[in-house]
């Protein structure tokens, strides 16, 4: 097994932090990755808000039903899509874009031994209208997750989920 | 830079490949990374079709109008998501679960010397419906993108499109 493929398995979903500072410098590598991904058409719709400050993490994890470990976390990341800037202006591209992204970025908190968990906003109305809401997001941003990024307090074991009965060969029967 | 960085930055897209295999256990590494992708709830709503036959890799090219090389990859990997068992039954989670896992199946191509690219199905309604014919896919499931795969013909340069404009610090204003 190579290295590279040990590393995807990895990234596992951190929601318990240390009260350890994720620097500048981390997050800008972590936007590095995430804007590293492939997008349709390379419209790379993907925009980020990092959010550090305490006050704030906590409004946002208000929002999110399962985001109350948000402010454990030294930053957030809210990662939104530019529906102006998708291609065809398409809700379907700017959602694989951004997932795409948002793994690599997952993978790079992962790589700088970071903890990363990625919270779910889109398709939540009430979670959408909240965040747009208090971020002042305009009408084309459409936010679709919140990325909560810290120095990890657990170390979970590598894994993959694979599972042969999702796979098949040539046609689906 | 950590390695694993450079590793997220040396995927690139690559259409051009050489008359050589890829094996089966390369894609079941390629299916074991995918499947190590987090999914909303841990539903996993991703299900591949392999697809090694040239003469189907041929009808598949027809319906992608930038697919015209997908013939010369030694196999094409159909992305689906199953709808009953996305979380909530939405066509969002299950793209976003998707294309998670399709970034990380591109990650461990590039990781094993493979090249690949990803060819979008979703959201356009006439490849989605010509996909599903021909696979015979049952209606719940839902094709996202076909993943052309073959040993690279060129070896693009590392690189990130990372744009400062794309990110914002707290609230968007």
């Amino acid at each position: 097994m190579s290295k590279e493929i040990d590393f995807i398995k990895k990234r596992r979903s951190v929601r318990k932090f240390r009260k350890l500072p994720v620097t500048d410098e981390q997050v800008t590598r972590l936007l590095e990755a995430a804007m590293a991904a492939p997008s349709a058409v390379a419209k790379d719709p993907w925009r980020f808000i990092v959010v550090r400050r305490p006050e704030h993490l906590r409004t946002i994890a208000g929002f999110l039903p399962n985001g109350g470990f948000l402010p454990d976390a030294d930053v957030g990341i809210i990662v939104c899509g530019d529906l102006d800037a998708a291609h065809s202006n398409s809700l379907s591209y700017l959602l694989q874009d951004c997932s795409a992204a948002i793994e690599n970025l997952l993978l790079a908190a992962s790589a700088l031994d970071l903890g990363a968990c990625w919270l779910g906003v889109h398709p939540r109305e009430d979670r959408i209208e909240n965040i747009s809401k208090f971020c002042k997001l305009p009408e084309n941003i459409i936010p679709v997750a919140v990325i909560a990024i810290g120095v990890p307090a657990i170390a979970p074991d590598p894994r993959t989920r694979y599972n042969p009965a999702y796979v098949r060969s040539e046609k689906w029967q």
